[in-house]
């Protein structure tokens, strides 16, 4: 297939066409997470050097903690929670941004009671994520 | 400026320490457009790859109509309006997501009473868009 424009329209939270996946293989290290590729994946689209992927976190779940050298620059689309960035901890609310600059220890958490939906941009090319334990911190 | 991680709060669709700039030098081929590049211009971002950018075009206004080679990836925030891509118009609502091939001729419109708001991602290292004539059409 070429690489064509194209609009991907969206209804609650779900783009026309985009799988809902697991977030990652590991089951242990995160909690409640969904993953949508909205552009970047399709065919046609390998030289495309970002991907844009859409995540949701259900109430009371979160991602790994983890760090990584390739940046992260996320935007909230709806809900509530928290990210940690280093030994920070941040509120977050609907169209906030997040910058994770490399090598940064990295969480994110819905609220206890709603859920949180954020964009995460990344550069295609980019290194394999690293689980960290709950006492390091850095970045 | 070192590198760090950090959260840009937004408020009213205007993100903490972020100026709103005008859209593009030449004020006739465009309307009521404001920009405000929420990642990537700061000093210490400077390695980063990917400038995410916010549009926001008032009611009745549009984009210059334009190609370019590299990709456009928007994601709309908020507000109704139309993306012109090639031959084809496409509405557009929140949370829909515009993929921009490379030298499509592209233009976004607000609608006539609601603006248009949306996050516009591009590789950092980028050509200049080209204006083109209403009569031309491709990508």
């Amino acid at each position: 297939m070429s690489e064509t424009s194209r609009v991907i329209k969206c209804a609650d939270f779900r783009w026309e066409g985009v799988a809902v996946t697991g977030y990652k293989p590991d089951p242990v290290l995160f909690k409640d997470v969904t993953r949508q590729t909205i552009v970047g994946e399709r065919a046609g689209e390998e030289a495309a050097g970002i991907l844009t992927r859409y995540f949701e976190i259900a109430p009371g779940g979160y991602s790994t903690l983890e760090r990584h050298e390739h940046r992260h620059v996320v935007i909230v689309l709806h809900g509530r929670g928290t990210v940690r960035l280093g030994e920070r901890t941040h509120d977050l609310a609907p169209y906030d941004a997040v910058y994770v600059a490399p090598h940064a220890v990295h969480q994110f958490r819905a609220a206890s009671a709603e859920p949180l939906g954020f964009v995460c941009v990344v550069e295609r090319v980019r290194d394999k994520p690293v689980p960290v334990a709950e006492t390091e911190t850095g970045g």
